[in-house]
């Protein structure tokens, strides 16, 4: 997961989002599909972009996710325009036409081919788009395209955000400037419903496209997929990353000498994003690392990680401070992983609470209790049977999560 | 899991929870563990009684679980003791030590053989009892035994529970009356902690031991395992039957013409037994049965039934009153079972809101709501897969459960 902080000496943060790579314009319009605020987000690459994206392997698939993930195969992206408020899933028919009308709408304004633009949707599971209202909203977001445009299309995908995520970084290729961008919106609704994940990023180097896919799915897996607010599964989940080549560079893959940089830059922009969606999670109060580690494999230690974040005990524990041990080591003596009771350790940041399955006698509850008061901190699960290690990123579960949740939606 | 309600014309719910049963004798007495009210339970069996039991499948095992468990191979008990306040797990050997020396105590109070006494305990993980308390404490419970003692003993098993749980039946083998009467615990603890599940079960009927042991197998896979208050899975887990034959009957098996109303008694009383703690969940406010039908194998029917029982945003929805199917399912979707979203169907008791996966055209959210408003409904999943079908009890989550668990516990 920190496989980039070695390497960040080679690349500093820059401003401007998803706009920071050059030849990239966005914009966010208000089309009136949520009741208030900026819903519609518009962002295109003047060159044709070299395209990559992972999408939910939830078996019900939202209409955009359908549309977007079938265009994969042509490879190459002018445009990516995502609405917040209606998520288009559930929809049949009907739904897969609106999103192909989405971006067909898009195709015509800016004069590029229909298969290059890609289409996103997070909110209500269940309603159809309000078409009548997208079609000329997608009108104005063509006009109001800008170089500084990040800021509102990173706004228009919020949902129950409560701020808006952006990173860019800046770096070396070939000793010319390159930039990734992006953008993500993280975990709720205004009209709360699926906790949908999105995520936007853009690049002005040129990356060979099997290269690009690789480096985003292997950054997703140490990034996005290893956070956890809920444990819902959203049906709309979408990250994206074009790659315009406006730098100039040669094609970058993993024989190219700055390969190194330019993939930890894109760890680094996974993770902060990654790191921010949790940070504001429904209701979260506390960031909380869980790592599992001296598993007897990956798998095992995934699971058991996996376990703790999804035990409601363990994180409403967390939400009241309390360092309640008993959750976390029943949870992952559920989990399917190998455990042997007396030789797990339970640490909160650097201090030990449980060794050999038992509370270490020199344990003192109010150092514990310190740990947890903090708004963010780390548990460590030793199972001391092997070597497979997992971390995941969470949240606790606060009173305000259900009642954000148990407002009427429909 | 509603096997029963055909054979329930021949029997009776009768008076007197786990001391309806002739030649039983119980009692709570308090013993200073919890905070306040009743915290130890003694039933005895006049007579050597067959014994059947179930444990927790968590690979971290409280105490008293290895005690019990090792001493079902000798099949037979003539009491059990159980604490509550506190669950002698994750305590190492000095607490393995303290289990036992609580069932030598009954043992030696009672003048019967310490390999036929059992121990159970709920409560906080990973402090150790005091048993300076519970000793001077088991000398008194001997002494207060009763035929009338069911109601102390089943409140002295209670923690979080806001009320206790039992359940009788009388009916007739060989012309015989015989009884069958039964205790338990729910989720929670007055320091909260894990969701603890404990059942006690008696019978005046003679019954062979291992046909006690495959009715009692087959109606808790009925019954304790399928609900679900909050996804948690005890350390403390145990549930207990013991047959003392005083109704002088020949001892009952599959094979005996009695059978078929014992085992539909038995199915009864677990049932009654586990509505009665998902009734009495947590902060829950409704109760709901969850079906999943129509899956392509009833292991896919519980994958998905299990998804949706654990999405929290299904459970606060319904905490809220709301009919979001979309949140159903999204949680089918990404539950391992094999969905076709274009055939799924879904049903809040008799009204269907959802039909090949998308809204039904005729459907009246008003109705749902309607629905939704009762403390008790059911959701109905049809994959139309194929038969496999599964149901589970389950409850709404609440800001109360979150409060309850977010207290200091340690």
């Amino acid at each position: 997961m920190e496989e980039w902080q070695s390497a960040m000496k080679n690349f500093e943060t820059a401003h401007g989002g998803i706009t920071a790579p050059r030849g990239f314009r966005a914009c966010g319009v208000q089309a009136g599909i949520k009741e208030r605020g900026l819903d519609l987000a518009l962002v295109v690459s003047d060159r044709p972009a070299v395209i990559a994206g992972t999408f939910t392997t939830n078996r019900v698939e939202a209409a955009p996710v359908k549309v977007s993930r079938s265009r994969m195969s042509g490879g190459i992206a002018r445009a990516v325009v995502a609405n917040s408020g209606c998520a288009n899933a559930c929809t049949g028919a009907e739904g897969l036409e609106d999103a192909r009308r989405m971006a067909l709408k898009v195709s015509n304004g800016l004069g590029v081919a229909e298969e290059t633009v890609f289409v996103c949707s997070t909110g209500c599971i269940g309603t159809r788009l309000p078409m009548d209202r997208i079609e000329p909203a997608i009108g104005e977001a063509v006009k109001a395209l800008s170089e500084e445009g990040a800021d509102s299309a990173a706004r228009a995908i919020m949902t129950t955000d409560t701020v808006d995520k952006q990173v860019a970084v800046k770096f070396s290729v070939e000793g010319r400037p390159v930039h990734i961008g992006g953008m993500a919106k993280g975990a709720g609704m205004i009209e709360p419903n699926m906790a949908t994940l999105l995520g936007f990023l853009a690049t002005d180097a040129a990356v060979d496209c099997g290269a690009l896919r690789r480096c985003l799915s292997s950054a997703v897996a140490a990034s996005f997929n290893r956070i956890t607010v809920d444990g819902d599964q959203s049906t709309n989940d979408t990250v994206l990353f074009m790659a315009n080549g406006v730098a100039g560079n040669a094609a970058l893959d993993e024989k190219h000498s700055d390969w190194p940089v330019f993939n930890s830059a894109v760890g680094y922009v996974t993770e902060k994003l990654a790191m921010k969606i949790v940070r504001d999670g429904e209701g979260a109060s506390k960031l909380v690392h869980v790592t599992v580690r001296g598993a007897r494999t990956p798998e095992d230690a995934e699971k058991a990680a996996r376990a703790v974040c999804r035990s409601l005990l363990v994180r409403t524990s967390w939400h009241g401070g309390d360092p309640n041990w008993g959750r976390v080591i029943a949870a992952v003596g559920c989990s399917g992983a190998e455990v042997r009771e007396d030789l797990v350790e339970i640490r909160y940041d650097d201090t030990v609470a449980v060794r050999n399955g038992v509370a270490v006698e020199e344990m003192r509850l109010d150092a514990l209790k310190r740990v947890l008061s903090g708004d963010s901190f780390s548990v460590c699960v030793d199972l001391h049977r092997g070597d497979g290690s997992f971390g995941i990123l969470t949240c606790d579960c606060s009173e305000e999560y259900v009642r954000i949740n148990s407002e009427y939606a429909t």
